[in-house]
């Protein structure tokens, strides 16, 4: 199965894209909602989310992981690709790749979490491809509770976003990248703030395209992955916000299944 | 000592309120950083939490525990009473002591997390003393990330703030409990937007007055808590953020210490 988690509901918006691009593959869904958000929290605490998260996933099944959380994606891939010895996805890679496909002038803006802007993923990854491109970034904290929270029209909302979004416009960007599963729920907002000649990069679909090309590419492990209609999805806390939440970001009704952890603090 | 815990830092608002009043004392706080916010979270998943930090206080030495956490009072009490042979404080009964003693016409406003709104927790406290108080209560959840993010005077605030109370403003309470120690950082706001009538209750003020209360009581327990001007301050996750916030509540710098946990999906 394709196995796939985030720091909590987000990441369904890769779940939408996987099941729109590879419709009848089943999916294994972590949620970690116990402990979410990640994007305020530390690489070392994140790291150690992230290797739990993949040993629940590939306990339930799963043969390949994506990990759909920007956030973990930016701290966590080496440690995650050294420990284990299947396929294994993260989100950063298919923006910066087709950021630098499509922007003309090479001014590239990038939003996302705090720990995913602070760990200058995206810049470093634009820059070794192309040392000309021009990046400039914005950590927009509160986007992620305001879509949890459904907030996803509210003037409050706008002008958040028109505030975060301020220093790129500045900088005139001609393309900007989505650097959380969050944030395509707030893209026509951000599209409105941004200015409408300014290409948006939505990081949950182009990881959706990296999956999808890589199955079509290696027929064997196409052929170990499940397709029986079978999706499940696993969180580790449930309430009916997350229900409803995940409702919204996937937009259809979905089964959340509890999942619960053991823990101590030493 | 006194053990002090919180979903993350706004329980320093207990503390400093503890140390304006019992200058000296030492405190163990422990801060819960690397799973926080805790109001979003089910009552399940918050009560087992509130054990484990509890058991984390007892280890380091804590000989009072206080739950500097609504969420955590809302939900866990009675667990956490029902599990431990030491003194326990929470915040929510002082906060309602003080509204039914100093309120006039009994209508009583509650803004806190989702968590502890959807608990009813204040409302039941408040007419099992007295049946005839009207009780109005709006759950604010952005109002966490909000403080957390150090927005304390951003104009987003004041419009979300005045969104969130105006349906407390409408019913004319005469009283409004802070039912969320992170609250107090936005006392302000929220008094500008209910109107400069209406009382506020801090509960993080009432609780320290508990503890000072209990204290002078209770001179056996007076005896065993250290007076040595040792006070630690442990969390299970760090980063520059949170220390800036935590210096920003306390009004002063403190070294947080960084605790690890141990967790497994099950």
């Amino acid at each position: 199965m394709i196995g796939i988690f985030d720091s909590g509901l987000g990441g369904l918006t890769v779940v939408r894209a996987i099941m729109d691009r590879l419709p009848g593959y089943d999916i294994i869904y972590f949620g970690d909602t116990a402990r979410t958000p990640y994007g305020s929290k530390s690489p070392e605490t994140v790291t150690r989310y992230a290797r739990q998260n993949t040993d629940f996933l590939l306990n339930k099944g799963a043969n390949i992981i994506v990990m759909a959380c920007n956030t973990a994606s930016s701290v966590a891939t080496e440690t995650i690709i050294n420990s284990y010895d299947i396929p294994i996805f993260e989100v950063i890679t298919p923006a910066v790749k087709l950021s630098l496909k499509t922007s003309k002038k090479l001014h590239i803006g990038i939003i996302g979490t705090r720990a995913t802007i602070t760990s200058g993923i995206y810049e470093k990854k634009i820059k070794k491809i192309n040392p000309d491109a021009r990046v400039y970034s914005a950590a927009c904290p509160l986007l992620v509770p305001l879509v949890e929270e459904g907030w996803l029209k509210k003037p409050e909302t706008r002008m958040i976003v028109k505030k975060y979004i301020h220093p790129l416009k500045v900088r005139q960007i001609d393309t900007l990248i989505l650097g959380c599963t969050h944030y395509p729920l707030l893209k026509n907002i951000i599209q409105q703030k941004i200015g409408k000649k300014v290409n948006i990069i939505d990081s949950s679909i182009t990881a959706a395209e990296s999956v999808k090309d890589f199955i079509a590419k290696n027929p064997d492990i196409d052929k170990i992955l499940d397709k029986k209609g079978e999706s499940r999805f696993f969180v580790s806390d449930i309430t009916k916000q997350f229900e409803k939440t995940a409702k919204v970001i996937l937009n259809q009704k979905i089964l959340l299944e509890h999942v619960s952890m053991s823990t101590t603090h030493r």
